[in-house]
């Protein structure tokens, strides 16, 4: 945890900007797996870690912006807490390390967001993602829980965003430690890929340095020799001679600050030269990104640049044709890359997703598009100092995906079908790091930099 | 998976001890950890699995009792599903692997529950513990989310409880898969358990080790050196020389089946004269359970006989004393023991937690205690062959439970409060192996036996 003035001081940025009413901001409370004591590894609300700090079950906080005052809900533990789960310390001591003075039983909530509703104040919310929130947001409003989502606040939605984009140091510090850990990580993988290897136990090893150095992987980890799928979580298969292993892999800091990379390397450690013709396109990609990233461009304009390099790069393969910047504007690259070029990341690997993509990664001025392709980039807008965002470019051979287009003749102006045709068993490769924009530029976030051309994969995977 | 027949056979006998109605059995679905897409590992409802067997999300069973038809319901992938998450095979499919003829998009399991109950039909289902399925159930039934729960089908949970039970030897095998996986994480807990070392590595180590053999821990792991808290989540110390360190954990094998060990181990890999006065007690307990364990026996009398092994224990070392068979009697050994000796287990690690404690561990026979320490006793009836139950007796110095029963002059008859305020900065010690109920007895489950006398242990950790 940071400082308490850290909190105090984001409460005050948020009520400022909020304006009026009264902001409700919940915490997590524990998960059941498969009953209702066998809970997942406890994961706060990302809202609710930014602005009042604990990472523990059972809280929420109130800032009444009219009163300028804010309120810390949560339960002391009574001896059967302590026998089973230890000593903690008082509701009032964790409200103070936050720097708020005024504690409450949490069932005194409902009284006081009942008497705020019948004064006709604003509550503000912001919108529910466990369905547990959204059946007490339906008891403490009334209003449905099936429908309590689209009541949340758009103004506080846009308050939360435009606080939580621009990292302070503190946080990236805390983003540069779980970088650290994503090094292990891959590091660990790249020296377990051998053929024989199973998927699943890399994927255990993964999840046990997560464990260890952090507090968990950041999302469930992507490891396959099918990366041709893009969130693929299945880790069924044995490793095999001549396939590319695809990992997308990151952890959480003890805060619950991400990482999140993708390395693509060879089952074996050499690639062959078709997956080197590939893999150097993807890593120019990756490379123009980084080239074109800094305050005051948009990320959409970024994406599109470096679709053009993956464009102009399967055309030089003879996988596409025609003129490149018309096959980007038509989106015929989407075939190989369907996916964006990044997101934002922070408390959250893809950050503050639950608030909106439309509101975190666009603006008046970048609209999301409906394009295939295009329309899966969550990050569009102007980049400022202090974003940090993902730059992780893809190139894929998906077989259902192509004899779809195919058939449909999609885009046949600017795809050899017949040439793609022999490419449906490669696979695919990604390529992600995670930067911070600084002022003229960006940098990686975390100490050290993952292997990430063919030269230092083949080294480290001797 | 088990062959189709398995889960057909199971679901016949099913339909035959619930008598009529329509019996609804809902699967899981992905649970969000911190944004609607970040979710936690999938854990399959277990009685789902029982029962229809496929642990993927968005499915549900329906069992027509009246009319001895099963029907299956979830929804094909869509091409945006192939490219995010690969091709999968079809419901229909699905559905055949499980011996299921009929099968229908998740969207119809709506009106063929509205229409059983316009037909004024039982609609039988289980409690639900994820607040999804609550809303769910509100959304099929028009039964409030909150209160769905009291309306589950007690005849439906004593007819899963009653097959749930006896473990089938497909059952049994897949049992002693997870326990190898156990014994793989004890192991390696001893190895590296030395001064200096944190908490949080080793746990992170451990579930490492689940998520590389099996499906993931089956219960988040309990690792400190702080044994004395019963469930102790925090793995923030680092190893001290002359400390106990107790790891209570398990696996789930791929199939979702458990293991739970407990072993107290003493930092360093030399345990201290007290530290050995007590950990003999507690293994004493536990080979008191084993040696009384069988069928016909109730739990609930083996655990009060491992309870005067235990007081007979404390009154040598001097800090019990009076009358063993009173003193039991009284409950003054819950002090140290404020646990129950042991649960069944088998898909959930507390197998069947969510079905009720009182119709899993009791019956008409043996009814559950309000005294303290008995009162937690998850398992009292009488075993019968093909159960699988821990035995897991412990011994614990609660610094802030001894004083309030101090204070209070709780059992002064039976407990030298002085002798035992020098046992303060102890920690806890337990126990735990799981037992399948034999013919006349029981075994251990799994291939081989986690190091647990002193010298074993001393001997692994050299």
């Amino acid at each position: 945890m940071f400082d308490s003035s850290v909190y105090s001081n984001r409460r005050k940025a948020l009520r400022d900007k909020v304006g009026n009413g009264v902001i409700l901001i919940l915490g997590n409370n524990e998960a059941p797996a498969n009953y209702p004591d066998n809970t997942y590894k406890f994961r706060q609300d990302s809202s609710f870690l930014y602005f009042f700090g604990h990472a523990h079950p059972g809280f929420a906080g109130i800032l009444d912006v009219d009163a300028g005052e804010d309120y810390f809900f949560g339960d002391d533990v009574t001896m059967d807490d302590i026998i089973w789960m230890g000593p903690q310390p008082s509701v009032r001591e964790l409200a103070a390390q936050v720097g708020v003075t005024k504690s409450f039983p949490f069932a005194k909530l409902k009284g006081m967001i009942g008497k705020a509703i019948s004064q006709r104040r604003k509550i503000h919310f912001l919108p529910p993602y466990r369905y547990d929130n959204m059946m007490l947001l339906e008891e403490l409003t009334g209003i449905r829980a099936s429908l309590v989502k689209e009541h949340s606040s758009l103004e506080l939605i846009k308050a939360v965003v435009s606080l939580r984009s621009v990292k302070e140091p503190c946080e990236i510090a805390e983003i540069d430690k779980a970088c650290n850990i994503g090094y292990e990580m891959h590091t660990a993988a790249m020296r377990l890929c051998k053929p024989g290897v199973s998927e699943q136990y890399i994927a255990g090893v993964l999840d046990g340095i997560a464990a260890s150095y952090g507090n968990m992987v950041s999302f469930a980890t992507i490891l396959s020799q099918n990366g041709q799928t893009l969130h693929n979580h299945d880790h069924s298969q044995i490793l095999q001679a001549g396939r590319l292993m695809l990992t997308d892999a990151g952890a959480e800091s003890v805060t619950n600050y991400c990482s999140d990379h993708t390395r693509t390397i060879p089952v074996g450690g050499k690639f062959t030269s078709r997956q080197r013709d590939v893999y150097s396109i993807v890593l120019a990609c990756h490379d123009r990104a980084l080239e074109l990233a800094r305050p005051g461009v948009t990320y959409k304009s970024v994406h599109i640049e470096t679709c053009k390099v993956l464009a102009q790069g399967l055309k030089d393969l003879g996988l596409m044709k025609g003129n490149v910047e018309d096959a980007v504007e038509a989106g015929a690259h989407a075939l190989f890359m369907p996916h964006g070029l990044g997101h934002m990341m922070g408390i959250d690997v893809h950050d503050m997703e639950d608030l909106g993509q439309c509101y975190v990664g666009y603006d008046e001025e970048v609209r999301p598009s409906d394009q295939f392709g295009l329309a899966s980039l969550r990050m569009g807008r102007r980049l400022q100092e202090g974003f940090v965002i993902t730059d992780e470019p893809g190139c894929y051979f998906i077989p259902d995906l192509i004899d779809k287009w195919r058939a449909e003749k999609m885009h046949a102006d600017f795809l050899n079908f017949d040439a793609i045709d022999t490419y449906k068993d490669f696979g695919g490769i990604r390529l992600e790091d995670d930067i911070l924009i600084i002022p003229g530029g960006s940098r990686f976030t975390g100490e050290k930099h993952i292997p990430i051309t063919v030269e230092e994969v083949e080294e480290i995977m001797k």
